[in-house]
């Protein structure tokens, strides 16, 4: 390395001192200004940063400062710069930043029945494949397995909180913390034998149990009851459960007219509709999340609007499984909390977000001859902040504001199919792909960093799965 | 290297040039079986090799034999390695094999306008957005890069074959050529001014010539007529078309009963049905490809059986639009060759063939409240070979089959959502992305390999497609 050696001409030989004390004070001051910025955990920057707020939509060339957790700062890269300083930084070139998605409906470690069967009738399809294959193959092991599989696949495609209905909730809960995702976690209850239980009493009693000593623990499971729906589920035992879940303040998720048969059965045993019966049953509040809610008359959209019901929309599922085509327009006009779901992966066949995202915009213009309906934006909404709203969470999670976690994810621009950019919400709804994720943060944590899984073993956890899936293979040919 | 003496015992001694001697007849016979083996140019190998042939759908642990071009040798990778040997080998660890995509209907250099401007009803955008745009930008610079930007995202989502209808499509066609792929290239002509045209008459007379200049030349380009649509071209200049179609042996590609507009229009003007009306124009044969037909009536159903129409379903463009939704169970009930297409990216907004077949699957049960209606073998067929009859290209590609176009795509199955595996076409249907796509391979020629392009220049389309996006952009605000 070459010493540089400053000459300073004649005249200012005398002055030599004075600089050297002006450089002296000029470099303390800068300093002083470094040692000002604010120390962060985080630096998250985005070429465009969408942050889902009604205040300020999309921030170009942004960033967000995270602390603890939490989200202390949005705005320009700028000056997100001069304020703070970070141990780890996350360049945004060529990435969109924002918040992760919500799946508001699945039923996680179902990925190992993925594509089973499929093209199936319903009856069919539950009782030669889904519940013989339960029945045999769901135990706490499968459980392990599946929900890793099922959060390496959400972390891949950038859902970063998920509403769960499952059996061994424990067991889930506990592989979701160790992953470090978010979730809403249903312990099952239904009248009929299931994998663990033998009918209503020993899954509602683990149900109530499950939440009570979830919500002492203060991670980021949230432990709720998952009711299978009103035609399994007697009147008694759903207004019982409904009271103890208003009791322990936590959330019902549930499936709700989801099915033509499901109307069918309601109207014979109780002469009601499904959210008519369900509200005259105590559950309509807005700690109840309901999936799928394909037949809602005029008079229930009202009443899911005025209780603050969060309606899961599944459009994939709901299509695959021949259930319907939901009125989200209408539900949504009249002011009812919707959400996006992915359901399980034995009726998707995937959890990617993405794909619902683009459904639920592209449907229901097609069906009502109205190419304005569901406009990028709106479907954008119940993804992120309006799931989160549907889902209860939307204190904590659903955009990117101050004060908010910090679950983030970035998006690569640099595919052909994202190419030219017009409009970021746009390219987000209609082009975006899951495998444009690359980075996916929850709570500050990465969890993810240009497409490598920090907290989870991909090739291990693919190799147990296909171990699963070759017995169950094995199964299916003996049938 | 430890060198290696053989030590003979005592009683074998005498025996040594005997024993030397059958060693070295041996080893000239494995050498001269080795010699047999036919030498070919390319041999790729499947996990999973789904031929898409009625014969023998998937092979497991399979390979292809292509020399010139062509598919010679088509069985498993054991069989295969002991009759041939490659100058190049792919291997099929972790990977299906299977025909490339065809994507039928298309307006490839639309990508650039991807995004532009959604959610609008479809005369404020055409009328606000792509007809001014196009009036303002589209020109041959314009084609050379959109066609590459779209060849780029077809190689990578593995569609080998489109159908196109846009501008300038000699321009077109050489940027195919050079790129790789193969393609239906239509020279569009309508009534009206058009980029390039002054109206029917000079874009009539263009396509003439391009369809005989073209198909002088033996590439993959194969021309044709492009009539934009029975309500933007004269009874009297399509009934000209077609008499000079037939005569020329070239393809017709139009848009055909897309929306219920242009039902009315065509009823009051000629009193009529769309397809009864082109019927009546002569119209009707195996070179017609048309694009949508989302509303045909039961009798024009069977004349499209009945004259072997191709069909192409565009799902998320017809969803997008508002068009509606083709009745595609029926027209296959009834025999009707139908195949899948894209739409140009603006109304798409991409060029991901993957995304097409899910929602074929998905769309009409849903629609039709039947979940066995459009199985994904149907479904995969209709992006395959299926496509390839609807496009009368069915004798040169759309499946695994010796003497076949090599035309081949890989899809990686290493991905959580492809695991576990049970049904390979259920996978490829319902779980599937383009982003799966690892090799794209047209004419035996490899045009991606491992996610990477050897014919195209991926840095340098995408500078060049911001650019155009950029001026766009500018022209917009000006609005």
């Amino acid at each position: 390395m070459k010493k540089i050696t400053i000459k300073t001409p004649g005249i200012l030989s005398n002055l030599k001192p004075l600089i050297f004390g002006i450089f002296i004070t000029l470099s303390l001051l800068v300093t002083a200004c470094a040692a000002e910025k604010e120390s962060v955990d985080l630096i998250v920057q985005g070429r465009y940063v969408v942050t889902m707020t009604p205040e300020m939509p999309v921030i170009e060339n942004g960033a967000v400062a995270v602390k603890d957790s939490v989200i202390v700062a949005v705005g320009t890269a700028d000056d997100i710069g001069a304020k703070y300083t970070a141990k780890t930084n996350i360049s945004g070139k060529d990435r969109i930043l924002m918040p992760g998605l919500i799946n508001g409906h699945t039923h996680t470690s179902m990925v190992l029945f993925r594509g089973m069967a499929d093209d199936l009738a319903l009856m069919p399809w539950l009782r030669n494949y889904i519940f013989p294959m339960e029945g045999q193959f769901v135990d706490p092991e499968f459980i392990d397995v599946g929900m890793k599989l099922a959060c390496l696949e959400m972390i891949r495609g950038g859902t970063t909180t998920f509403v769960d209905m499952y059996f061994y909730p424990d067991r889930e809960a506990d592989v979701i913390e160790a992953c470090g995702l978010r979730a809403i976690v249903g312990s099952p209850s239904i009248d009929f034998p299931s994998p663990g239980f033998k009918g209503w009493d020993d899954s509602y009693g683990a149900a109530v149990k499950f939440v009570k000593e979830r919500k002492s623990k203060s991670g980021r499971v949230i432990p709720a009851f998952a009711p299978h729906a009103p035609y399994t589920v007697s009147a008694e035992h759903l207004a019982d459960l409904a009271k103890m879940a208003r009791k322990l303040k936590a959330p019902i998720t549930t499936h709700l007219s989801e099915d033509r048969a499901e109307l069918d059965q309601i109207k014979e045993r109780y002469g009601t509709t499904p959210i008519q019966h369900v509200k005259n049953l105590g559950l309509l509040d807005n700690w109840l999340i309901a999936a799928h809610v394909v037949h809602p008359t005029a008079a229930e959209i009202k009443l899911l609007a005025k209780y603050k019901v969060g309606v899961i929309h599944n459009p994939t599922s709901n299509l695959k499984t021949a259930a319907g085509i939901s009125p989200v327009p209408e539900m949504l006009k009249a002011g009812v909390r919707v959400g996006l779901g992915t359901d399980g992966a034995a009726s998707n066949n995937d959890l990617n977000m993405w794909e619902e995202i683009r459904l639920a915009a592209l449907l229901h213009k097609g069906v009502n001859y109205d190419a304005t309906l569901m406009p990028a934006e709106t479907v954008l909404k119940m993804a992120t902040i309006g799931g989160a709203e549907a889902i209860r969470l939307d204190k904590l999670v659903g955009d990117i504001a101050v004060g908010k976690r910090a679950d983030l994810i970035q998006l690569d621009l640099s595919g052909a199919h994202m190419t030219p950019l017009y409009n970021v919400i746009s390219h987000l709804v209609y082009a975006a792909t899951g495998s444009d994720v690359v980075t996916t943060i929850v709570d500050g944590h990465i969890l993810m960093q240009d497409g490598k899984f920090l907290t989870l073993d991909a090739e291990k956890i693919r190799r147990q799965a296909n171990e699963i899936g070759a017995r169950i293979t094995k199964a299916l040919q003996k049938k």
